[in-house]
């Protein structure tokens, strides 16, 4: 496998001169210039992510990680019992969750990872197995997982990706499962961000008020216990995170490095955004937010990452969802840039006033 | 053809059984109850409009009506000039437009409809003729259409939603062409809801400051001039719209008689759905909104309508775009309330303190 080390050093800013190229191109096809929004700003950085003017995706893939977090196991921060993590996995596979039937109507395919899901699902063809543990430990008692453990999920993920992009042109959309998530990935935020864990932390799947206050409890004195350092990004998934977090975070590299636009989901792929984007800043040019989640936590990371989703929709499903979502937009705006004609093609006529 | 008494007539209310089942499958899908957001409220308005507890659409069709504008031609509205809109009629035949890339994508088939376009783009298989004039006089110094025509164009609009409809489940688009139609648009929206020409009128494709001036004089002049009555939406129509305009209006009359749900692209269907739902009410009640138009005029029409927009993605082009973009959402929600398993099915638990 590679190391990390390699992914990091392969990880180049969007290309320049294919920006310009699609900017200039996107001011002669047959529609007032800017009049489809965030289609054309988008247009532009897909071509400075794959360094072509005109690029076209030809394959979609949901990679759709999960993991077991011993937070929920031993704090009680979720509403749903931890079981649920290992039933939707088997809900993903037998093809029944919201991904499913999202993925499918994109034309994705999905490709579901276990990245230390408890009880282990054992050997299915429709799960890939990267686990290293049945998921965390408590991270408000001990460190989630051994640092070792902490590189290794995050050069998996990186591994994933290239291996994907090298089969050709493809949008990378990411997805997890983990009861007991939204208090990892409020962690990682606010040890990332520096935002206390009051804003971090949010109601994930809906949990009442003594739920939310446990939450931000075990969430602050995680921090106070582990004091992670945000330029250390392995150390504060070590201390605080969750093995698919940590996966998906290496997913954003991998597809960094392959110059792959990656379509991030929620709060929780957010988190594993701010993870990689501390270990290579670039990687933020390679990054698509599809949609603003309900889970307020998820605020602070677009602000973070000064990305504007594309979708608004009140979702907090997780999954990939909203990944799946946006995914026809994302087409869409690359689409539009490379099919549509120009006014000279068309014989179209320009403003009257420079007529 | 059916008379408008007789569509009219046709239009009922969305069908509350439906939707209170939909609703309850919601509630036991594999998701926390609401996690959907807007996803699970408009799958609940499909089936309240199919009057089918799980709607499936099979079918999509984005109907783009176009016309030419007399006050375009005799008013300088806008940027472009009036020669654009035919030869934006041939680059939809031709294949290179924004719409005809976003309907590709959404797999919907396009229907593009003169609807009086001047120059006569002639017979061609790839236009339905539906022309009761080369476009409108300017509504500056007459009415815009004979009362006659503006009846005829909103049948005619009527009639192609029906026969549409024939075929099958349906999700109708609706979308338009005609240089000049944000003024006429901006007339039928301070007619048709009390706003001020002020608040009514935005840039269009983009007016300079002084363009913009004349348009909103021109919108105000023309209101004052033919004190269009807003429980007249033929006579609205007549004196201040357009024959495309009012085609669209037809549509989603005929589609709400069909129990079919249309999907409003930006401004000018909105303005068409205002004459709509004055004519019958009900049809309210089939109107999905898209996008959120760049163009001013579009939150007043929202408002009015009381309609919250899927996408915010700073669309200004009209075409259909926006509606084309929103299918695929559309589509999302009619199919994970149709194809996600249940809690019972699928073995998963609900929240721990259910069980």
């Amino acid at each position: 496998m590679t190391s990390l080390c390699d992914v990091l050093s392969r990880i180049e800013p969007a290309d320049e001169s294919a920006m310009a190229a699609a900017l200039e191109r996107q001011r002669v096809l047959t529609k007032p210039p800017g009049a489809l929004g965030m289609l054309e700003t988008l247009s532009v950085r897909l071509a400075g992510m794959t360094a072509c003017a005109r690029p076209r995706f030809e394959r979609s893939v949901v990679v759709v990680a999960a993991a077991s977090h011993g937070v929920a196991e031993e704090e009680a921060v979720s509403a749903y019992p931890p079981s649920v993590t290992a039933q939707m996995v088997a809900n993903f596979v037998a093809g029944g969750a919201a991904i499913n039937v999202l993925a499918r109507l994109a034309g994705a395919e999905l490709l579901l990872v276990d990245a230390g899901v408890s009880p282990d699902p054992g050997p299915n063809p429709g799960i890939r197995r990267e686990r290293l543990a049945p998921g965390t430990r408590s991270f408000l008692r001990e460190p989630a997982m051994p640092h070792e453990h902490a590189e290794r999920i995050v050069e998996a993920g990186a591994a994933l990706a290239m291996d994907l992009a090298r089969e050709g042109p493809l949008l990378l959309a990411v997805g997890e499962m983990g009861i007991g998530n939204t208090t990892a990935a409020a962690a990682i935020t606010a040890a990332m961000t520096g935002c206390s864990a009051g804003e971090a932390t949010g109601r994930g799947t809906m949990v009442d008020d003594e739920g939310l206050a446990r939450k931000r409890a075990v969430v602050a004195e995680a921090l106070r216990r582990h004091a992670p350092d945000p330029r250390d990004s392995i150390g504060v998934l070590a201390a605080v995170g969750g093995y698919e977090i940590g996966f998906l975070a290496g997913c954003c590299l991998g597809a960094a490095a392959s110059r792959v636009p990656v379509v991030l989901d929620g709060f929780i792929t957010g988190a594993a955004a701010l993870l990689a984007v501390a270990l290579a800043p670039a990687t933020v040019d390679y990054l698509v937010a599809s949609h603003r989640s309900a889970e307020q936590g998820h605020a602070v990371v677009l602000r973070h990452l000064g990305l504007t989703p594309l979708l608004d929709l009140g979702l907090r499903l997780g999954e990939g969802s909203g990944a799946a979502l946006a995914l026809p937009i994302v087409n869409a705006a690359a689409r539009t840039l490379d099919e549509m004609a120009t006014f000279g093609d068309a014989g179209v006529d320009g403003p009257a006033r420079a007529s």
